[in-house]
């Protein structure tokens, strides 16, 4: 029996389009067996080829923008408006890739020089002279040149929640091609039918910019899914989506004979506190904020707010249920999705000790995947003491309110790591708490947000989408900005190699004018000179 | 039952100087704690006191190093010369990283100013305005800044063959205070009472230089190092040692409920390639060389090479015995280490299919832990089929002979990732044999090094000391040079704060001087103009 993908409407919960087959074992294995192939052509393309195929992906996706938006919708819900706008995050995020590629920092080129005095040396204490003489320590410095290389093919995971920006031709799937590595996607079975569009025109894009024989391809199933992550050719993998799913395949990653970087981006609570200056100045406009905030794309984003630290007898109630129940939320991505956040909900707002704001619809009287927003209260004493910490994928979220600054230092105490955590506040009154919250929170999150909200996550290349455990699984790297692409490059130094035999990158010439560290020097320019040959 | 680590000398094989007891649970416990608590002092300090520190434990160090010496060559047998040599190296080393911090540029320090033009639209669409409208994708640039900072508490496993430079005051110590991090030390109990006696001198340095109580510590004993790994203090950690101590405890640091970064350097065969040009135009000095290197400290160096590819008809088998007989070898560093030495040189002596050109010794006439270096030689096609990869720690090494270049290439084949490769060849005569050689090596180590010899590692910017796996269990990181100290550092973006709220190395004005990268630009100076505040 084949297995399959069928997409179905949010809008109305019906089947939608073609059902997709999962792929069987023997096409994952020659799927992946030929990106191993398609590592070192792809690696050896000139950066501005290798700049031109991410153009390329951008350009194909742009002239088929009216179609995928289609497709998107039908498959996810999301809504023309959003999506459109996503595909433009997406092309925007090709592109940043291709200019990045073009620039050339990425590489991170450091080249010492031989100290000369220290030559004789060298060649002295390290062979071919008294064998018996200890070796010289430190040794004398030798001709050094180290740059990134492309790690090798990456296996991508697909969220289901940005059927553009973190799917088939999404941040991962960029940076990756950035950095000069194949790519085999795992299509979120969310988006299927999306998800193998999309796969056809980035690989006939590919193709048609020179890009080498199967150095992209998408996969489908949670079989073919495991298959790559333990695949002898896969050197490293991108992940997107639950707690669950990540830890799973972190653990198969770490199982390998030979263990391969895995970056996966999960779940986060995204605590949001609020002092009490900031109340008293502007309450009702952060309620309303935070309401857009934890609703927007109901509630179905990594960067929901889920946490709102409120100082007890805030007096926002009203607003806050007031807005929660008149937002305007698209339905929710999937059947199970519904499931999950009806029950995890329904057990938050039953939880002993917790009043509930907003309660969840009993009855489901709408079509399709649609849900109401769930909200509830609890003193930051009794969380505290058992922190309600598990994520509700949705439109839900906590309000914590806490009588004292030490009583909210005891609830902040719990919380897990985080992509993100805000501060609402008022400088001039409260610049020692202020500074305190956000001291404490840098160390807990990858992004400490200012007065604002933790939805959008700008493409540049100060962002930093990442943070300690659980919310990833890599803390020193981020799955979005440009220094993404350093997930998927490893150093490699060359020592005393003949000019002509370096690769370009760090020959003394610099014939790609690439900025280069030399001698602790940074510049553009080429090695000349007495230090020079 | 208290268990100990009884130091015993490699020249005699006699106990020598006091038992050191390992580190009872509830003390290493209260170590790491204690770390735990010291991490937000020492990220505290500025910069040029925490330079302040490596400095101090270098100057410490110098102060003592005539018994330090004493001690490492009655523990290790290394011999004084060279110990002098590695103490040398250590302090640079620490130099090296306190030059590194006061410098600045390892912050990386990223600023994206907010796009003007797009502030309007980011209020409107972030929150307080139509809260029905999806969110704004690509979301409008917000004032974004990034930089690196410490990750917490970090574990170092010492290793046993550099008593200095991989041990309690060695390059993963110091590039972790160089980031800001707490350190406890797992002591190498080849070198217990070196261990100790570093320890409290290196706590003493950093107390008397200001650095955080309880922010450095060593613990002794295998159930102390496996405490340090899933202990919730302690956020990474720096392993140098076995394939086999190396793969449980990064299966150990992966099972946490946090898994946290693990950076192993393990083992390496470190191969080197001789093309036939090379040794027609200077084919004993070669041999000589690479006698010297895989027999320089008995053999136990992790960049030995231990596999020499040289053409059939090589004609060096005499110079390779004789020198390897008349090389002066120090003992080896431990009891169990000589015995499986001679255990895995006998079994590769007596593998099928082998030539032996220096036999491991059958008896034992010398005191200590004295051996003698073992040389064998098989042919590629022997060797593509059943590659001889298990890694013989100790002066023992394979010539690896081939017929063609095919026959070498389907031998390389087989080769796992490593430290370094070796390759020598004449650039001249062959110059596409040789690209081709260092274009396959450049993918399965850390290092490719032209006519020379991998023993000898320069402590500098452009080193790299990694490699894929099984040469470390992280590909993207070094354990020597400069760029070591960014496995222990994770960034964190700042959206929107106010100036005064900045760390001071993102204000405005810049005042600690960093070499920063603002809008895509780098430079020193502060923010002004139009797009500063």
């Amino acid at each position: 029996m084949t297995i399959v993908d069928q997409p179905t409407s949010p809008y109305t919960g019906e089947p939608v389009g073609d059902a997709i087959a999962h792929t069987a074992p023997e096409e994952v294995d020659r799927r992946a067996a030929a990106a191993g192939r398609a590592a070192e052509p792809l690696a050896a393309l000139p950066l501005p080829r290798r700049a031109g195929l991410l153009r390329a992906v951008a350009d194909a996706l742009e002239a088929d923008r009216e179609a995928l938006v289609g497709l998107a919708d039908a498959e996810t819900g999301l809504g023309e408006v959003r999506l459109g706008g996503e595909l433009t995050r997406t092309t925007v995020q090709l592109a940043m890739f291709a200019d990045l590629v073009e620039e050339g920092s990425f590489l991170d080129v450091i080249i010492d020089l031989p100290d000369p005095e220290a030559d004789d040396r060298a060649r002295h204490e390290r062979g071919g002279g008294d064998q018996r003489r200890p070796e010289a320590v430190p040794p004398p410095r030798p001709d050094l040149r180290r740059m990134l290389v492309p790690i090798g093919p990456v296996a991508v995971f697909s969220a289901g929640n940005f059927p553009f920006a973190f799917s088939v031709a999404g941040g991962d799937t960029a940076s990756a091609i950035a950095a000069g590595c194949p790519v085999v996607v795992k299509a979120h079975p969310g988006h299927p039918g999306l998800s193998a569009r999309t796969g056809e025109i980035v690989a006939a894009a590919l193709a048609g910019a020179g890009g080498p024989d199967g150095g992209f391809a998408v996969v489908h199933g949670l079989d073919a899914g495991r298959a790559l992550v333990t695949h002898p050719a896969i050197a490293a993998v991108g992940f997107t989506g639950s707690l669950a799913g990540g830890r799973a395949l972190f653990d198969l990653a770490c199982s390998r004979p030979d263990p391969i970087p895995f970056y996966a981006e999960m779940g986060s609570l995204n605590p949001v506190v609020v002092t009490p200056a900031a109340v008293a100045a502007r309450g009702a406009e952060v309620a309303r904020g935070f309401v857009a905030s934890y609703t927007l794309g109901a509630g179905q984003f990594c960067t929901k707010p889920g946490l709102l630290f409120l100082p007890a007898g805030h007096g926002l109630d009203e607003v806050l249920a007031v807005e929660s129940a008149s937002a305007g939320l698209p339905p929710m991505l999937a059947d199970r999705i519904v499931s999950a956040f009806r029950r995890g909900s329904a057990e938050l707002a039953a939880t002993d000790g917790v009043r509930t704001l907003l309660p969840p619809q009993s009855t489901v009287e709408t079509t399709g995947y649609r849900v109401s927003p769930v909200l509830v209260a609890v003193a930051a004493a009794r969380f505290a003491e058992r922190p309600l910490i598990e994520e509700c994928f949705g439109p839900a979220a906590v309000i914590v309110e806490y009588d004292s600054t030490a009583d909210l230092e005891a609830a902040l105490e719990t919380l897990p790591g985080a992509l993100t955590a805000t501060v609402h506040a008022e400088v001039d009154s409260e610049p020692d708490l202020a500074r305190s919250l956000i001291n404490r929170f840098k160390d807990r999150a990858g992004r400490v947000i200012w007065n604002g909200w933790p939805t959008g996550v700008a493409v540049t290349a100060a962002q930093h989408h990442g943070g300690p455990w659980p919310a990833t699984s890599a803390p020193l790297h981020t799955s979005v900005g440009s220094t993404a692409v350093r997930r998927f490059l490893r150093p490699v130094a060359y020592q005393s190699l003949p000019d002509p035999l370096l690769p370009a990158a760090l020959r003394d010439a610099n014939p790609l004018g690439l900025p280069r560290r030399v001698n602790g020097r940074s510049g553009t320019g080429p090695i000349t000179g007495p230090l020079g040959r």
